[in-house]
This record gives C-alpha cells, structure tokens and sequence, in this order.
C-alpha cells in the first residue's frame, strides 16, 4: 500500500514530478533531485518497503531487480565502461533521510574511498 | 570456474585465510582487510563474476541475496538499528580494485554523504 505522506511513492503514483528513465511492474527510476555526481539516478520498488532492513527472505528478486536495473541504466547512460557505485543506506547511521528503500547509482566522476 | 590469480577465488576455496562470517550454497562474507568503518564486511559470490556490469538478468537472485545476507549480517553483528550502509563498486570510476564482484556493508559510525 502506498504511504499517504511517503515523497517516493508519490512519485511511483505520478503525484509528484520527477526525470523518470525507467519503469517496469516492480521498480522506478528517476534522477535524484539534490546529485552529488554528473550521473544520480534512484531505483526504488514501486511497492512501500521502509528499509533494507525490512526486507524479508522472499523480496530477493526484487533486491536483485534494483541492482540490475541500476547496471542496465548505467549501460544506457553510457558509464558503465568508465564505472559506477551503487549504494543502500539504511536507517540512521547509513545515512537513510527518505524512509521508502532506494537504491543510489552515482557516476560520471571518480568515486572516493571510504565511501562517506 | 575459480580464477587462478583471483584473491577472493581463493578466500572462497579456503586458499587464502579471511575472518569469514557467514557461508552458504551462493555466497561467502568476511571482513574487508582494510576496514573503513568499525563493522566492514564484504559478501561475495562463490563464483567468480568479474563485476556488477558483467552480470546478467538471470543472476537477479544471486544479486538479491547479497543484499539479504549483508541485511543479515547487520542484525546479527547487533547495527541494523542503528543503521549501515551497503555499496558496489563497478569499474574504474566506481573505485573497483579486486575483480571479483563483492558488496560492501559498513556500520558502527554514521557514514558521511556524498558516499565518496
């Protein structure tokens, strides 16, 4: 069930604008409003899920399909070659601020180490 | 097929040592050698997939459960609640140095935005 005040499922609902470059049944893409690399893209489930760490054993192939999906749009963008990173926070020491699961690609410059 | 010259080919056939924390059928996880946080764990699969780019659609559960298990690891190691960051590095720009996919989970301090 989408959540009424969730900014991420707005989105999936169209209720709210955003660069969208890829849907499918399960997951959205879109450019992350506030970038911190020439390429920012976010991948989310269309289903609510709060965090990785509400994830259960049976949404694998969702996980998995986020993954994918972030290296089939780093394909399409044109950086996989040069490389990307893709990052999951999850709650508060992860650095989590929107509270419906994302996954970050972020490319175009080299990424730095430690990865924040 | 293990690769001869593949540092985690040789963790996952017991060549190499490594403080391992979780085994099963798909994926081994041990802690990173150079750690950047007070928990850094990394979750590999037991067969050698050079990258997240060199992986197909039909490895979407094998990508999924290195998601799961690195979800679990974090409940087990006592940080979900406090939160943890995952992240995959691909390619060059993506600051990729052994070429045996693997995923980063790193916990214990809050971790710093940009991720690098």
């Amino acid at each position: 069930m989408p959540e009424p005040d969730c900014p991420f499922c707005a989105i999936v609902a169209g209720r709210l604008p955003a660069e969208i470059l890829h849907e499918d049944e399960q997951v959205v893409a879109f450019r992350d409003i506030h970038p911190r690399a020439p390429v920012h893209v976010l991948v989310i489930p269309r289903r609510h899920v709060r965090s990785l760490d509400a994830v259960g054993g049976d949404d694998r192939e969702l996980l998995g399909h986020l993954l994918h999906v972030a290296a089939r749009l780093a394909r399409d963008l044109g950086v996989a070659e040069r490389g990307y990173r893709t990052v999951l926070n999850c709650n508060g020491d992860g650095g989590q601020t929107v509270w419906h699961l994302h996954l970050h690609l972020l490319a175009g410059r080299p990424m730095g180490w430690p990865p924040g």
